[in-house]
């Protein structure tokens, strides 16, 4: 939610309210800043209305703007919260390594010229696994509350003019996700040494970073619970052969 | 061109005629109505100027809207049309074969709910292979000229939820991409025989064929040559398992 700006949370909450005729407070999972895309988000929320349940995704599509869309919905315990019962959310960044713009990815993906050292970005990635104070990759700092975060993983793959890399941690800061791609991919294309990530990491400085990498390339795939996961890749693929 | 529509010509010619410094007209290979996209398109156009065209690629893109990309571009024989030179032109049909919608392929594929029957889609794609009168499946007739045409494949494939449709011809008519595609997902459907198709081109009235399919779902893929052929795939797959 954010004040005079049309966001996903507005349109779901009134898409729910209309619905359940009162309104409805959602919680989410992970954060999709404007221009982050989200495949695999996760919301929940409280009502005490009755409802056929299994045809909620139905009615929500049939009003949701088209841009926003419900996968599937389901009852779950009081007790849960899509945002704390959270053990693990998953972004992906897509970056199309390209001399040349792509007209039907430009929303997509992030184009970078010039060639990228995948060796490079994942000996640098290495020293950010693990559970580490993450302030220096931090936009906007919590109001309350750490900066520690324990990235669980960071896999980096090609597929033909498509660079991939997916993030798995218990939680991220604001801008992580994309602070870490922007400072990778200064290593990857040789601009950084790949041993000064480390070094990054333990200045708690956001200033010895890398630059932020743009919103288009970014994709919230997957939150896990206890006993579900939610992740679906991004729908984007390579046009050259892999 | 469409007197007051902006377009991809226009905005080419446009960004053609600022690098050159010279009125330029294009010759286009095959049309993309609005709506449809394109991944191998191919024009051509001649110019007295002389500029280091190896770099008239980055030059264009600089300066054209993101939307549109020039891949790349090269000097051709002054015999050579990008229309009147082309040997077969290939589209590529995506459809999302899916009960939801999808908020990032909305512009890239035709969501049809329901099962699809791929064997009967194939058998009724096979009467219309060959060369034949394809006016029951034409939009605006030409103006002058024939409505014959000789169809060389029709392929369709599933990649999870996605159905790819992929036609190559000689040429195609108004439309015609669009309303064979429509008619075949109605044998899909299992709304309309297979069998039937023959019949709708032996009668030569497009009331008999089926919906004009979405301008969304349909992407120009490439184009033939004697000596070169565009081809590119649709950057958009399936985000389930295939």
């Amino acid at each position: 939610m954010q004040p005079q700006v049309r966001t996903v949370a507005f349109e779901l909450e009134k898409a729910l309210g209309k619905i359940l005729n009162e309104p409805i407070r959602l919680s989410a999972a992970g954060r999709t800043d404007s221009g982050v895309h989200a495949t695999g988000q996760v919301v929940s929320f409280s009502t005490e209305r009755s409802f056929p349940f299994e045809r909620l995704a139905i009615a929500l599509n049939s009003i949701l703007p088209n841009d926003i869309t419900v996968c599937e919905a389901e009852i779950v315990e009081p007790s849960f919260s899509a945002r704390f019962s959270a053990l693990e959310r998953t972004y992906v960044y897509v970056v199309l390594n390209s001399e040349r713009p792509s007209a039907l990815l430009r929303r997509y993906a992030n184009q970078v010229r010039g060639s990228l050292d995948l060796d490079r970005l994942r000996q640098a990635a290495e020293s950010l696994i693990g559970e580490h104070d993450f302030r220096s990759f931090c936009g906007v700092l919590p109001e309350n509350g750490t900066t520690v975060r324990c990235l669980n993983r960071i896999d980096a793959r090609r597929q033909g003019d498509l660079m991939v890399l997916t993030f798995g941690a218990d939680g991220f800061l604001h801008h992580m996700v994309r602070t870490i791609t922007g400072t990778l991919l200064e290593v990857a294309a040789g601009r950084r040494e790949a041993e000064s990530v480390k070094e990054i990491l333990e200045t708690r400085d956001r200033q010895k970073a890398g630059v932020t990498a743009p919103a288009c390339g970014l994709f919230l795939a997957g939150v896990r619970y206890a006993d579900f996961d939610s992740y679906r890749d991004p729908p984007i693929c390579s046009s050259t052969l892999p």
